[in-house]
């Protein structure tokens, strides 16, 4: 077998993918109804002051604050009722001085006023007159108009991705259609004479093919397109001819397996015989996931995963959320993270970066991750695991009870 | 107005719904490749061993590894090649004492071996002849039948959300249809006479229905299904007929708005008298979210949530989260949190708990959290906030510096 050499660092492995590769993706305008998960292709702005005229806050008293200071329970001060600004109503009178005007929470104030009295802070004096009793400051009580979003502000950056929060403010600030990213579509193909489709049953040395619908789950997770072109046996024509396929139909392509002997060499090959800039690395300086292998034909990427399950997820993790994130436009990706005491010594080479999948346990305040060792090559630790932790190139390893950072699958 | 009285902790609200109501969800076969995201509504078990015959996980020589004993590169142990088994292919031989043959990752031993020596510790004597420079353990480098899975064993328990890791075990196992509920109906119904639809161009005292988005994007995000009634005025008739169209379609009503005065009361009315148990409590120990309702109709819940799009959203987090997710028939509900340090003091009244949406910031290995503050009404730091923070019941407040826990949105 021949020796994986040149092995690089994740970090390189990303640099060389994202410098190599770009977002070449089509923006489409849709509606917001739809827009869910979706990344902004444009940023946004606000196409108005919201709200567009001041706001009462509470219900209560319109009035010009000035007129209510020095106000209290035993000296009130008295206001003329101008009447009342029902909901949705225009003010088409102004106030003058010493005059108040009934209003409901979300009520446009008129003219001549800068602040609401509550109305728990009021009693009606006579029917013509409110007795206020405390003061209040101007512009206690209301929202300004263009407090909220100024008119020609930018609200949402492109590239940010659309979760409940942004829908609500894109709803509020009028947009009923937004510009989006077409979703990143993926390719995958799953590779080795051993595998078989999920409802086979096995015979000795057939395996099931597990990664296609792991990574299918991953990428429906991030909001991508999987597009799944079945399980190619080890021969190079048949996997040239899914490879063309797959990269004439979608903007990346996940290989995973081939892990029997000289197999890795065939898809090594077979990236590097259809176009440029071809393999741009083949070796990994992480475990697991030393074979990945990373590059691509013609502006669309190819990353070529390990076959064993567990590895090919750690792999995707590691590089294929980074990279498929960027690829997707999206400004920045956020990986929850949480601290946790871990139960046992984790060994590492140095120069190697080792990812270990954890399960995160409370125990009063903490959480306590606790490694989930095994064979490789076992997959029955998958579903057990909430995270991973990675033991850093320059490390030999990490301690029992040290506290590291989980990242949450 | 009349005064909110009986205020009851989120708990208790959350125990008094529980209580009354009930995962009603109907379950169906789905293939797995649909199955994403959905909950198991039946516990799945292994329908054989896994792997169901022992098997190499690297590439050299199945041997009996008694017969390595002793082994090293200056005396190394000569075997008999017996030939090689090709992946997939089923060994029909049985391997004596002092014989070795040839397989690759992934191949199933032959009888009478029960370890792999790698190739990378062999040498070729004669054509039918290995040598061993290293011995190996009895299991060392193979997996044995039903190490992963054990024919019988239940893998996923009912109440299991299907992430990405789950379909790969799924499909490992030969799952290729699952057995999962069907999602959550949820009817989104938006009340007051100040609401017009997002595209229209404001009046005073008009808010576009903001609501209705934030809601079906966190009903979307929790994997459910949202239905929205659309905006109703605030008139009796007309509530109660948007509350029952709700119900006959969905399996659970999230009301919002009716914040103006007077109309809280039509909410309870209308929820008292279209069935039993009718309106469950009307007020909540919380800030934002104190005049939530919560009740229901012949087995379906109501859930009456705040008008403000930033106190809805912080109910919708706190109760209803949970609350639809123990509908939805999932299993353990899982919350993200980080913990990270506060800037600010952030004051409370003992018996409410207060929740604060904050920004989270690194700073060296740690978190900031930045509580987002502003005026009651205002959604500008909507998009700004990662998550909030809880000061329990029994807290005058928590100090800036203090460590707190963040739930992530």
């Amino acid at each position: 077998m021949k020796d994986l050499l040149n092995l690089i660092t994740p970090e390189e492995a990303l640099y060389l993918l994202k410098s190599n590769f770009n977002v070449s993706l089509k923006a489409a305008e849709i509606e917001l109804s739809q827009a869910f998960g979706k990344i902004l292709a444009k940023p946004v702005e606000a196409q108005e002051n919201l709200p567009p005229f001041s706001r009462s806050t509470v219900d209560g008293y319109a009035v010009f604050a000035e007129d209510t200071f020095g106000a209290t329970e035993t000296f009130p001060v008295l206001l003329k009722l101008r009447g009342e600004i029902g909901m949705g109503e225009v003010p088409e009178f102004t106030l003058g001085p010493g005059e108040a005007v009934r209003i409901f929470t979300g009520g446009a104030l008129p003219e001549g006023t800068d602040s609401v009295v509550m109305v728990e802070h009021t009693e009606q004096f006579d029917e013509e007159t409110i007795a206020v009793m405390r003061p209040v400051a101007p512009g206690e009580n209301v929202i300004a108009a263009g407090e909220d979003f100024k008119e020609g502000e930018v609200v949402l950056e492109k590239g940010t991705r659309i979760r409940a929060q942004e829908l609500g403010v894109l709803a509020a600030l009028g947009y009923g259609r937004v510009t989006v990213y077409k979703p990143l579509k993926v390719g995958i193909i799953s590779t080795g004479d051993e595998l078989v489709p999920v409802e086979t049953k096995l015979k000795p040395g057939q395996i099931r093919d597990t990664n296609a619908y792991l990574l299918v789950g991953r990428i429906l997770d991030l909001g991508m397109q999987p597009v799944y072109f079945g399980i190619v046996p080890d021969k190079f024509e048949e996997l040239m001819k899914a490879i063309k396929a797959a990269l004439s139909e979608t903007d990346i392509v996940l290989l995973s397996g081939g892990t029997s002997m000289g197999v890795k060499d065939m898809v090594v090959d077979a990236i590097n015989s259809l176009g440029t800039p071809g393999v741009l690395f083949h070796g990994l300086a992480i475990k697991p996931g030393k074979p990945t292998i990373g590059g691509g034909i013609n502006g669309k990427p190819i990353l070529g995963l390990p076959g064993h399950p567990a590895s090919a997820l750690m792999v995707f993790e590691r590089i294929g959320v980074p990279f498929l994130s960027y690829l997707s436009g999206l400004k920045s990706s956020y990986e929850p993270r949480v601290k946790a005491t871990l139960t046992i010594n984790l060994p590492s080479k140095t120069g190697q970066e080792d990812l270990y999948r954890v399960m995160l346990t409370q125990k009063e305040q903490n959480y306590l991750a606790m490694p989930l060792l095994g064979k490789s090559g076992l997959i029955n630790t998958l579903t057990r695991a909430d995270g991973y932790v990675i033991v850093p190139l320059d490390l030999e390893g990490l301690h029992a009870g040290e506290e590291v950072e989980v990242i949450l699958f």
